[in-house]
């Protein structure tokens, strides 16, 4: 199956026709990022945390600030709700009311469960991968000790959808004839020059993958 | 009060000396931003949406693609969760384990409500002057008309916290001595060119709050 079932969880009700359900729109648009804000819910509230994450097929790994509230609420709802957003630019209208912004999210609904300590490496990886392709073959691999200390979890994707707006403003027709300024100012998360570690071993290059993350 | 009451909804439980409870610290991450993360639940499933927002002192305004499902949840559940998080850089450690990333998040817990017709014009220029400063000024006003099919909440924080990590990689002692790049690779979101739009009156010069993004 190429595309998610949609039902009223994942579909898209605002601005319907850009909506994306199709598998492939939703990874393009989780792998473009590095945070994800994933949602969970303890005695009725919502809690949204932010936490570096990677996918690989229908499943997403995340790892980081989630410990002992999550894993003790996700035995009572496993349930969470992990979006992606990418700002791409403000959308800058005649009319205050048309303005917008350019973005790319994807909304993901599943139930998390603990990877067991066996898959952590690999997990690790796949969320390493995502955050800068190659570093993990660089770095000193985890240990034994290191990977039973750290949680993992993993997220088969139940439903998700993808949405995306691009291009100008549009205006009202009347207002076109208005002499305001109109149009897009994109925004990009952009890489600054690498700032070496001030305990770094003198001689040491810039890493293959940091060199490749600024070209 | 200058900070906000600490309880277990709000203490930051995963690296607790990073977390702040004054208030400034929170409004800083929050007005360093464009888009935020509401967390709702339905039917004990969460949802988490990325919307524009603005702030006015402990009021939190979002509108846009909360319609529908968000409002009829509202009065059956009106807890919320706003989380604001800022990317600036990777943390490139050594060892795998010790990689992480530099980033500033806000999470914020209140109720929702709507906001009444009157009020409308005001809460959409907080949202307005945290994503483009002055714009509102140079846009043409929204009408009645508009205000009225606009779905304007506000969310009063009852807690938040905010979370910063920022420096260099931390490495285990005996892991200094390997051969291997380490450091940070700062990440910033970055305006490009304006994008006239095409069906823009000739003459009409870049917006001058437009410009000062790109200064």
């Amino acid at each position: 199956m190429s595309s998610y079932k949609i039902d009223d969880r994942n579909r898209v009700k605002r601005v319907p026709y850009r909506g994306q359900y199709d598998k492939q729109d939703v990874y393009d648009v989780l792998d473009a990022g590095m945070v994800c804000h994933m949602g969970f819910v303890a005695d009725g509230q919502p809690f949204v945390i932010p936490t570096l994450y990677g996918r690989e097929g229908d499943t997403i790994y995340v790892h980081g600030s989630v410990k002992s509230r999550l894993m003790l609420q996700l035995e009572a709802n496993p349930q969470v709700c992990i979006t992606v957003t990418h700002i791409d630019g403000l959308v800058l209208a005649r009319s205050a009311f048309h303005h917008s912004m350019n973005y790319r999210s994807a909304v993901v609904f599943g139930k998390a469960r603990k990877v067991a300590d066996a898959d952590k490496n690999h997990a690790l990886t796949v969320i390493s991968e995502n955050m800068i392709p190659g570093r993990w073959d660089e770095a000193r691999p985890p240990t034994e000790k290191e990977l039973r200390v750290t949680t993992v979890l993993a997220v088969d994707i139940e439903q998700a959808s993808a949405k995306v707006r691009e291009g100008g403003p549009v205006d009202d027709k009347e207002d076109y004839e208005l002499p305001i300024w109109a149009g897009v100012l994109p925004l990009n998360l952009v890489p600054g020059a690498p700032i070496a570690d001030e305990k770094l071993t003198e001689g040491i290059p810039v890493a293959k993958s940091v060199e490749a993350m600024i070209e």
